[in-house]
């Protein structure tokens, strides 16, 4: 099949790469769309030194083979993360963080850029009718922009900063703007992205003011310094991006501030179909590159690049 | 009156400083014994650079003068952040954060380490009568171990960590095992000083194990790796010391397993004086210093170093 590899040090199209084998509990599944985000292009900069395979883990593709019958033939968008089901965290309802887990496409467990792709059968989700797979395929960021809404409270009019203007502040933003009624300010560098969060957020290229939960959506560890500033002393600053390496921070002032520092990761996937599914997320369109064209797909500066196997 | 004051470079005795002007809302307070704590230690190496003045934090005193009539002659101790009332902080039930605040001994208001001392009367609360001196002046870091329970939740039974073996630390672990049921795990350098320990936890010299919750009250910004280490995933790691300078921190760690850090200074005054006062909290003992001896108390290593005023 054809596939998208990491080889250790860039992405690599391969022609004939092998079908994964399907486990007893997996189903195998044809892929439609694979779509890239920052965590792929942290992982060719070296985030995930011990990660060598296909890359990918948005994709929206038809099952293909698997035990639970009714689900072949139907389109689907999975979960990323697999769980041995017997760990500390497996049974304490954490399987998120399962000490033993794979991660698709990023960790010992082959992605979603490629023909086909395997996955345990209980992470999929069944894609309604109506959706468009390339809206389909926003449903893993915008889960993960969710999972906030699982971890902080948002009391009616409480002020929230998002730093970063990219495709995951995007998500966050509306994500928020759709579940919550915080009052969102989104704190960015681009006049030209941040236009496209006015329907939802003040929009600001100078970081002012202070807001109880800031949300750094930024992908970069220079901003950590300017989103601590941000937080109101008692307040959350949520941790959203990923990126190789530490970060430098002052401790004192998260002690004598009383600063919570979240991290957040994977989020719930059917209230992420369910928005997208209604249209309460607006999305600037998706680039579609052939799998051969893996240099130009990850070069793009597009809101969204993807992968469309079905041609 | 005599003095312990930081002038820049170093603590130094003055045997002649001037007495605090009280302002109205203020009572002037004779002070019997005020303590040092390693803030007043961390502000000698820089922690504080625009800070001069009265050191100290930590005292009992007698009230000698106060708007307050039935305070006058009654034995005190006292909170340490004094707050302005009108800015976003005061207005929202944070007055500790007040963003005009001034600190006692840290922070724009001279310190306890002298003969008298000024403080909102507000900021007082008398002390038992039973309970020495000796024993009240723990109120303080107390208070602030207690505040850890007021910002993190903990189930019965649920396994916490406390990393460091410090004054710090005993105050913490005793504060948690008088008003949690959480399992109790201290993880130290010293033997000697975790025998102290041994009533309330499992006592560990060399790291291991995951927890709920871990609090870091090592003092030290090169534990902070092992703390994130010993954090269970989803877990909370509650920051408790102070330290100049920055930390070094893997925040992609803290977002992959989506870690709470939580940073906790200062709390409740009345219910660390009733443990103390029902001798629920069992102290070393404190080592008294003539104001004069200044430079052997910072030098020393007991338990609890203190001044004694009353001679």
């Amino acid at each position: 099949m054809r596939a998208i590899i990491f080889n250790g040090e860039s992405a690599e199209f391969i022609a004939d790469y092998p079908v994964s084998q399907r486990q007893a509990n997996e189903s195998l599944i044809e892929v439609q769309i694979a779509a890239l985000c920052s965590t792929d292009r942290e992982i060719l900069r070296g985030y995930r030194p011990d990660f060598k395979g296909v890359l990918g883990h948005e994709f929206v593709g038809i099952v293909r083979e698997s035990d639970t019958s009714h689900l072949i033939g139907q389109r689907v968008v999975g979960e990323i993360n697999l769980s041995c089901g017997t760990c500390l965290y497996c049974l304490s309802g954490r399987a998120n963080h399962c000490s033993e887990r794979l991660t698709l496409g990023i960790n010992h467990k082959d992605g979603a850029c490629a023909d086909f792709l395997t996955l345990p059968t209980e992470l999929l989700h069944v894609v309604p009718d109506g959706l468009p797979s390339e809206i389909a395929v926003f449903c893993e960021p915008l889960a993960a922009a969710l999972r906030i809404t699982e971890q902080v409270d948002f009391p009616a009019g409480v002020p929230v900063a998002i730093v970063g203007d990219g495709r995951l502040a995007l998500m966050i933003c509306q994500a928020l703007a759709a579940s919550t009624s915080a009052v969102l300010t989104v704190i960015g560098r681009h006049p030209e992205k941040l236009e496209l969060f006015a329907p939802w957020a003040t929009t600001l290229t100078k970081p002012q003011g202070s807001y109880e939960v800031v949300i750094d959506a930024s992908g970069s560890p220079e901003s950590l310094a300017l989103s601590i500033a941000l937080t109101r002393s008692e307040g959350t600053l949520v941790m959203k991006s990923t990126y190789a390496g530490t970060a430098s921070i002052d401790m004192s002032e998260v002690v004598v501030r009383e600063l919570r520092i979240q991290g957040s990761r994977c989020g719930p996937f059917e209230p992420a179909l369910r928005l997208l599914d209604e249209g309460r997320v607006a999305l600037p369109p998706i680039e579609l590159y052939a799998p051969e064209d893996s240099d130009a797909a990850f070069a793009s500066r597009a809101f969204k690049a993807a992968f469309d196997f079905r041609r």
